[in-house]
């Protein structure tokens, strides 16, 4: 007999209220940390030094918030968008508990509603994923919403079997960041990139200088790494045939991966954690061979205690023209793009509110 | 005085009974891990996850065996085929002991037989290789069948020192696989792949749907990172003059890694183990922009206990069309290609047969 | 208010005798290991084998000096180079003390001197660089000299605070190797490379056969691990405006570590240390897709005791063409390149003394 097996599911074979627990175990080392820095130079030293991090009252470097992003997002590939046409929007991301190095990780998805578009040949499922430790502590969590076609996957009820239920996934978080974090901290002992939370204004608008070019090669095992099944990413011969740009395009996550480390110089050198990501979507693909770049906006700060407060960024990522060029042409970044009815930035490849809780001035 | 110092043997330079033990000697660590896991999207939670392993009585991740059939063809090279014309088979790779990150592993060859080829310009050299971690136990062993060309190598035995002996490499190993995995196991906490050992039926066949297309940098990084030093895979200039295909040509152990994962949702995600891996070859070579799809058959199952079986899978890896577009046309995929009179399939580019120990139903 | 941050200095930011130490403070780990060791693929079997560092008496596998190299240029560029024209010399490159997988590195450099250059529009400048890890103890240094135009960088010091001052980088370590390996060595266990202390003669040249393809991929990855940030490596738009070569430029630092790897089979198989780097230059730039070849010739060699010596080697770097084919034309490869009247290299790409310490045979 011969099978032809396949993963995902089409609309109507999600069915709201259920979870999936998706495939994916995998312990999170040392290597998959350096994979990740070596395409994204982010200055937050949290996650870069160990020393800072136990400075900080952590028990080693957490594993930055953004590759647990990608884990969740490419583990629920598997069973969420492995058939998708896009993925449309993230919310409510959140890192309430830290993850470390030699941590093993799973995830499961809930899907919490199921929505037709008018065209009738497609519809948009909103999922919310968990990924969690070996103790079951929720490490990432987050939303998002994805356009798939209407129809059921050929072959694919007859193998898989039942899917054990995870009643974790159902519960969200309400803590937003590790406890040590969120009470006094001790003096930076070096702290010399340039902005601290003082020095944020609302309305400040950040254009970041550097770019980083995208290859082929680092977008391909970030993706394998992660567990990301999708063929868009790997498989030059199916985007030939499936893609809409006909060639591989890179995997969404990394991009805000990259357009975040391209800003963090600028605004997260002093930042100890990433308390959410919102609002999040790509209004366009990303190919290897573009180059990034990235601006950010103040748009909101608070007071929280003697050594830090909180700073909410808008952050969008450009393809190939650094926003300098285009906020001195007059481009309007920072508004959402999907929707907009003029004035599109043809250029935005990810838009997203970061909030980051930063140090203040000693 | 000019030194130009060659590595490799010819046909003339191999003495049946002799044992080359290789030179290099590596730590295997978590960086390694995870550029195998960035090129090689693998199923089985055993060698992914340290939850997983250690709930089946093994003290850490096991090193994934391909990853170690990699280090062993790639130390031979310096000995063996760094002259070499062309890989022709493998034959009897076995796993017979786990090893583990932070293991220290060497490996040595011992020459079983040479034979000159009728047009009296080559010769086939069969060789026995064994890798041996700290302990001096056995991690993998493999036999294998190069083509080199009659002469000896320049400059070659004045400069390199007598090989200190090893006699283990003369000892096949009787166990196959570690202990712990040949009892009882204790019941999946989470098992959520599709295919259990009971689902195999001999004479199935799987037409694998995903594609992963091999990139120029990942190639080179894998094939220096296991320390193969054949110019015909890193050296662009030497493979202008020298490759048959005028182009730095993928090594034959990544391919196989490849195949091997690609399939591996579907037939791998309850395996517990490679028992091994027989009658290999490349029957074509694969280049950087190749994408590379794999199909399997199943031709043998066997029971073992209340927990496990064997499945004795025949695994083909097919270079830029998908399984199930072959099978469609009537090719013969599963038939060794070389010694085919009729029927070839050009796109083969690697054909093995893969025994696995496979968890049952529970 | 619109912000663009710059980072790095002009001519007349530098005061002589300043210290800025570098803002990156990062925990090398296995996974940076893998990374080096995907590229680089070096002979020397202390930086590879934990079990052969700790016969010699090292608790750990040390990091490759030429990684730490690498840490301490990328790390200085946020201050130094990140508006750098080019990197002009290194000049005493010592290693004093091991770093392990695990530690926490941190760099500083002082200005030692400025010298504007006579046509008015540019200047040299000239910094001592050391690497720390978390015990303060010097683990690289080396002196460099950069040229770079004259004014001053608009809007960074603004916003950039003072940086602590360090004054351990203003004094130069005596040690220049991990005192284990100054006394006597246990005999080697395995030792099959071919090259002893004793097999080198003063006026021996070394043609090594292999070469290296450098790719697209690999280098981006490398530059942002180590946390390079001039865009001349990373940012393909900002290169084809800004760069020399109107493309991405391989960071130097990589291209010495790409040309002394090539070399180690031949060269450093049975060494134990790199006690230094001198006088080394990169007389022209490298790109993706260049193939790089070395040459050694045996400057001076010194007896240390009864099992080691020490060797100094000139070591050069050629593109796409290996050194033989350079010497059989009669080409003056060991010259320094720079101030040379007659007889250019025009293939060359670096130059430098390397000062290894050696076993003798036993």
């Amino acid at each position: 007999m011969l099978h032809t097996i396949r993963y995902g599911r089409l609309f109507d074979d999600f069915v709201p209220g259920s979870i999936y627990a998706h495939p994916w175990e995998v312990t999170v080392d040392e290597g998959m940390l350096a994979f990740f820095a070596a395409s994204f130079q982010d200055a937050m030293p949290t996650y870069a030094s160990r020393r800072a991090a136990e400075e900080l009252g952590l028990r080693d470097r957490p594993v930055h918030p953004l590759l647990l992003l990608n884990l969740g997002l490419s583990f629920s590939v598997h069973d969420v968008s492995e058939q998708a046409i896009a993925h449309l929007a993230y919310m409510d991301v959140r890192f309430p508990n830290a993850c470390y190095p030699g941590d093993t990780v799973v995830a499961a998805s809930r899907v919490i509603a199921t929505r037709p578009v008018s065209t009738g040949d497609k519809g948009v499922v909103h999922v919310r994923t968990e990924v969690s430790n070996q103790d079951g502590e929720v490490v990432c969590s987050f939303e998002r919403k994805v356009l798939v076609r209407v129809g059921k996957v050929a072959g694919r009820a007859a193998i898989v079997p039942q899917s054990p239920v995870d009643e974790r996934a159902a519960v969200s978080p309400k803590l937003r960041a590790p406890a040590a974090l969120l009470g006094d901290l001790p003096a930076p002992r070096r702290a010399v990139f340039p902005t601290f939370w003082d020095d944020f204004e609302v309305g400040d608008v950040f254009a970041h200088e550097g770019g980083r070019t995208v290859s082929e090669a680092e977008h391909m095992q970030l993706t394998t790494l992660f567990r990301n099944s999708h063929p868009m990413h790997v498989d030059e011969r199916y985007c030939q045939k499936s893609s809409f740009a006909k060639t591989r395009v890179v995997f969404g996550g990394l991009v805000l991966a990259w357009v975040l480390s391209l800003s963090s110089r600028d605004t997260a050198g002093n930042a100890v954690w990433d308390l959410g990501l919102d609002d999040g979507a790509h209004p366009s693909g990303v190919l290897a061979g573009d180059t990034l770049y990235a601006a950010s906006s103040v748009v909101a700060k608070e007071e929280r205690g003697k050594d830090t407060g909180v700073v909410v960024l808008r952050v969008i990522g450009l393809k190939n023209t650094p926003a300098r060029i285009l906020l001195e042409r007059g481009a309007d970044l920072f508004s959402p793009e999907l929707g907009k009815t003029a004035g599109r930035v043809p250029e935005k490849a990810v838009e997203i509110t970061r909030t980051l809780l930063v140090r203040r001035r000693t």
